[in-house]
């Protein structure tokens, strides 16, 4: 039953393949980020704390792929690279916002759930 | 510079410890499809199609932790595990929803786009 569903999934569900792009934190991070305007490599590197260069890399050339964003290449020395949402790819920032402004509001509570589910789970298994 | 800025991200931003729970493909799905009640592992799996029994595990462990979803053992036998949304998983209902609805609406233009994208950079290659 669960292989035949899943055997079917990319004709059932093409907003999936969608999904896989906007779908991660990533792409939710530079589509707000760039949201006042273009920014270099180096920049959006500095603003998203943590992403590998090979995660950005990978994540910016699949934005681009779907026409999230523009990749421009300026020619001076050294050349200049600038990643800049399409109209499109600005259409994703209100439906981006809410997700970063409800991890803003819970971080509180979510932290000390998660505070607590591990005392929990560390006193379970002491007993 | 970068590697500064990666250093104190713990610090300046615990809200992206909350948006590595929420901002992935998997959460956004099980959010929307418990949001009815509750739901078996495995008719979970059947609606997420795709999705590897190990890494729907990891999700609802993660979402447990979190304190969005309960996870409840039913003395029967077989056993019947049921996961259902916790208050604090029903308020990211509204922030999932935009999501998949993005997704569905801009479907046919992203595919095209990708599939132009795909094209031209073959040509560039043969070029």
């Amino acid at each position: 039953m669960v292989k035949e569903a899943a055997d079917d999934s990319e004709i059932c569900c093409p907003s999936r393949l969608v999904l896989d792009r906007i779908g991660d934190k990533w792409s939710v991070l530079i589509v707000l980020n760039l949201g006042d305007g273009p920014k270099r490599f180096s920049e959006l590197r500095e603003v998203l704390h943590h992403v590998t260069p090979k995660v950005l890399t990978y994540t910016l050339r699949g934005m681009e792929r779907d026409g999230l964003l523009t990749r421009t290449v300026f020619a001076e020395v050294p050349p200049r690279v600038e990643y800049e949402l399409t109209p499109l790819g600005h259409s994703l920032r209100p439906v981006m916002e809410p997700i970063t402004t409800w991890a803003e509001e819970h971080v509180d509570e979510v932290l000390s759930l998660r505070k607590a589910h591990d005392t929990r789970s560390a006193d379970e298994f002491a007993g």
